[in-house]
């Protein structure tokens, strides 16, 4: 974890989105909890894998949506800075995409 | 849906299964949770999204057991009926697989 | 590699589609070849990227084929015939599922 | 396509590691021939499938290779000039993320 980055009231790039990320999330959580029922009263499994197929994709929205916001703000206010600090920003981006696409 | 496929009692490929999907998906419901309070508390992109990815992945794992039982059970059941029955059920495997690789 | 289940006049379950896939394969390969042309020619990065994802989501149809064409016909007659047969034959095939979606 | 930037001579992020991304394609041609080779000659489907899935993953880390590149090149010098031409790169390189993920 990045101790310096975190804690209330400090903003990053996905600050100006906040609410609508919080949205997203408590509806993938529901999604989730449905799933979870779905399995207790024995759904037909295709019906589940595609509850499931459907979480994993809201999932990954969320994910392009931060990553948009991180390059836009954080990771663009590094570059302006240059140098060391710059380079580390988007070596840990490039690795949170390779984590993502894999 | 497939009515005459679900409610309660009717066992499926993941009935074997179903205490630890129901384990796997209350962790993955958990985890949605988790990322909901990051951000409510401002943590840093890049910690946020490397728990979105896990979540992401854990779905995935969930997805890909229930399609291993399904296989195993509903659709090699199917296969031995042979006919109509055996297509259509194969016909609904592979849409469930491509749904989940795109 | 299946000895057994490999070599001429053997017919799989894609031998249906067999001139499909073929040109799906060569088109494929002139993707990639068209790829290694622009990056001789240094064109520009985003560009070039577009097509690497354009030629990766037409490998991804060609497997989704195989994979359609394999459960219909391979797994089916396998199932069929029940057994260890048929759970070597579901056993491999969510394998190549999971190595696809990972 | 983006005219200004393509053409011979011009440098992109990549240009570091262009022999290395040529030998990969070449690499990944290879691959795409040599599955064409086993559809062929009938090759068992699960095996042709695994030689599938591999030049999938090989495009896939050329791609992020391609990617890193840009983002500690291009984005980083457009981001260091700022205003609209490092939001437009940013713009871009969000784009290609998001179509290499889905």
């Amino acid at each position: 974890m990045h101790e310096a980055d975190q804690g209330h009231g400090h903003t990053h790039g996905y600050s100006e989105h906040k609410e609508e990320l919080l949205k997203r999330l408590r509806r993938a959580e529901g999604q989730v909890r449905g799933i979870h029922r779905m399995i207790e009263e024995d759904v037909y499994c295709i019906d589940v894998l595609t509850q499931v197929t459907a979480a994993t994709k809201a999932l990954e929205r969320v994910a392009l949506g931060l990553l948009d916001d991180h390059l836009s703000h954080c990771v663009a206010e590094a570059a302006a800075e240059g140098g060391e600090v710059s380079a580390e920003k988007l070596r840990e981006a490039s690795q949170a995409i390779a984590r993502l696409v894999r």
